[in-house]
């Protein structure tokens, strides 16, 4: 079960091109992507509505998109508007379209009812395009495992100081802070400082070349939205220079961008980016975090995958302090599928088909 | 669910040669097919009746086939007729046999009623090995699909058009075309002339070599039958000759033989091969025309099998005039399979095994 | 279903060394089974009681194992003993700790009631590790099929002459033979004389080498002990020398052991060895034999997992003599699950984690 009404990151704007016809399955749907000839992308049930081939094994033709099997036709709608070989095309021919759009470099689409579907809603990530910012190239990586044990693990930072000892954690006093929790309309806001430290791994290097050589302030505060969306505020400044009060002159800082988009049940997208506000004419520092974060999150992907495949049903885990934040976000996860369920939410189907003959499968 | 009451092509008649003991998957049914010392085949359960070990992994002596796990032997029969150790032979100890008949280079095997197995119901192949015409290497492809949907490519040549533009297809005229259909006992006669026009992408250099380089008229004419035989009659001539009347002096005809034999419920087997009247002493012509239809059919199973792995149940396909062909065969396999259930065919069984423990599995 | 109330082989005893966490599944279950500092060998449930990380994936600290997602570290007990970043620990925080007995080179765990885990009743391997005799490397190989079915298989001989007719078995006449089995009070004893033959292909050199060049008596007198636990005195003798009286001053005997462990309902751990008390120095002999008994396993494993994948539902042996030990040792272990049903052996828990929120899986 997935929230149906809401924004979910389909992709990267450049993985959908002038000229590719792109598929990507999200929430269980397979949802074709692709750029009309304003650029404009569209999304579609990938499946056309004649004998289900695939429309992404198809071809564009201006603004319209043919199925490669017997030669439908569909306009940028999703209606069907030409079949081979004869004039009456069914009133019922087309595709479903969601809404989609592209903000900040990622693709968004709406998977519930179009009604609802508030461009207002899409969260804030100028940052991957702000030019006063650098950002590290675009990230993405695969999961074998439900989105959640993925939220789980991005709501607790006390796992940096074990799955992360040499590159984004450092001492085992991190895993010992609680963060502090605010609830928003549509998730939670994590705070959390470590004072007077030495750097973590990863930036260690950095701030020496900064002059900064002794302990730092470091921060993570982020919002944590639904339904897996992290937008973070962290970085690093000289210990007692003030930064928890506003005093960032000498902080390096970070706006690390995430978002969690459920492919299956039991498989993930996860899309992330770091953009930073210092060095910013040096590629070389981007590509030095970027793989700074791609070996991190590699090791989160290796104890969630190996988690993931170690539950067994009936699981029943010990809670403690650690999961506060986790805890409620499943809960805002559940409330609102469980909301959904009730209203009745069905697929809202653009396009339905004709009750036909049943494919035997 | 399958057709019992009906022959399907369980192999080339060179894949059981005289030493080797073969093993197919048919209709879901693990089978073994064995020559005696006359060179018939047999058609057994693949399965020792003592502790169920394949007797293909078994030694054939003589006319007999001998489990090598603990030695059973059975005879042409499937009756067991050794048991090491001991005198006494239960009388139920054996294996269920199937009639199966070669015909034509191929191995027909009938899994419903043995009482209802007339060999007068195999249809006719004889182009095959009739040394009036030339036949293509023997072909063999595997899918991973269950074996309507590749009926229902075969019923629909509109898709000529788009899924073999450079190789069996062309103008995407072809695709507007309407068949002739026609209701034959066990099948459908299907044909479809396509006048005047320049020839396919794969018959191209064959018919400049032979000085027809206009325009020809081209037909597609066939037999489709129970469970998924197609007998096609087809060819090209110079555009205006007559063909369509029975003259065809100066065309080149083929005669595809071509079957789909389920598998399972998600897999299939297709053997074909492609006769011809012309170039009967170029295996050159052979082998190209061969590489031809790999090419073609594999074009067939990348669309087919990414149909089949993009339905979701629940589907349904919106139907259009393309469909005409298809639909009324998979009614006619539903009615088959419907009558036969009422019949309460279930697995007729030469040798049923007495009730003994059952093996932990 | 597996029996619960009965010692499984887990290991060899170097598979859990002093530095390693090793991690094995038995009877469906994920094991931990790792050293403390004394090298007593300690079994856990492989899940970390927060969030089901594997404690495999974890670090040892001295005594205690600390799982690397969040920190939570377990006592020798398997006690929670502390979690980061507070004080309390719940109560019920822990997790299950299975009695463990290293005896004779074999790690064996009890995976039922506790209360019953009496080490008396571990079968006797001593020759595994008696200086007086000399054993073959440690053998492990890994099966794909419900270990009932290699039970069968070990259960009769007769197999020998068809599945090994190069490595252990030799004539067909050896199949002929009925063993005499007597009832055992967890088992079987199987007692199978072949007198006056020429020897085993696998011996053949070695007796040779002894000047044992004739016939030889040659016997198979083997306990099988639930759930699957072999261990027999072999032996080969010049023929006539009354080996089968006792007499056995010229004969080679081996000792071999060997024992099935359920990984899961479709899969199996099989450890053997084959200790003998000849040619004690000679580390090429124990080459040899391992070699052959690798080559003569394998044969077997490839007809067992052939038949096991050609098993159906339904599928009823039609029973004979030959299985007549396989019979009585499967009623057996029927009667015991049974019986363990009937007393309600649920899981015995010994720290059972509090009702939580469940994870979302």
């Amino acid at each position: 079960m997935f929230i149906q009404n809401c924004w979910y990151v389909a992709g990267w704007d450049h993985e959908v091109g002038a000229d590719n016809l792109f598929s990507r399955t999200i929430c269980g749907k397979r949802i074709l992507l692709w750029r009309d000839a304003n650029g404009d992308v569209h999304g579609f049930d990938d499946r056309c509505c004649h004998r289900g081939a695939p429309l992404s094994c198809g071809r564009k033709e201006g603004d319209s998109v043919r199925c490669m099997y017997h030669g439908f036709l569909y306009d940028a709608s999703g209606a069907c508007i030409e079949i081979p070989g004869q004039d009456r095309i069914p009133p019922k021919a087309g595709v479903r379209k969601y809404p989609v759009v592209q903000s900040h470099r990622w693709i968004w689409i709406w998977m519930g009812d179009p009604e609802r579907a508030d461009p207002a809603l899409i969260p804030d990530t100028h940052w991957l395009d702000d030019p006063d910012w650098a950002c590290t190239p675009p990230g993405y990586l695969h999961y074998d495992v439900n989105y959640q044990l993925i939220n789980d693990n991005l709501l607790d930072f006390s796992h940096l100081s074990y799955v992360h000892p040499t590159t984004l954690g450092g001492s085992e006093e991190y895993a010992q802070l609680r963060s502090q929790i605010e609830r928003l309309d549509r998730g939670l806001r994590i705070t959390r400082w470590f004072m007077d430290r030495p750097p973590a791994p990863f930036v260690a290097k950095l701030l020496e070349a900064k002059g900064m050589t002794g302990n730092v302030d470091r921060w993570n505060n982020y919002d944590f939205l639904l339904p897996g969306v992290l937008i973070m505020d962290s970085g690093f400044a000289p210990a007692g220079s003030g930064a928890e009060k506003g005093q960032r002159k000498d902080a390096i800082e970070f706006r690390h961008c995430q978002v969690l988009t459920p492919e299956t049940e039991n498989s993930t997208h996860y899309f992330f980016a770091q953009p930073r506000n210092f060095d910013k004419d040096k590629p070389e520092v981007s590509e030095g975090l970027f793989k700074s974060i791609l070996t991190a999150f590699e090791e989160d992907r290796v104890i969630i995958t190996a988690q993931a495949n170690n539950l067994e049903p009936g699981f029943e885990p010990v809670p403690c302090g650690l999961d506060s934040a986790l805890a409620q976000f499943r809960a805002l996860i559940a409330k609102q599928i469980d909301k959904e369920r009730q209203e009745g939410l069905g697929q809202p189907v653009v396009f339905s088909a004709a009750p036909g003959h049943h494919m035997g499968m």
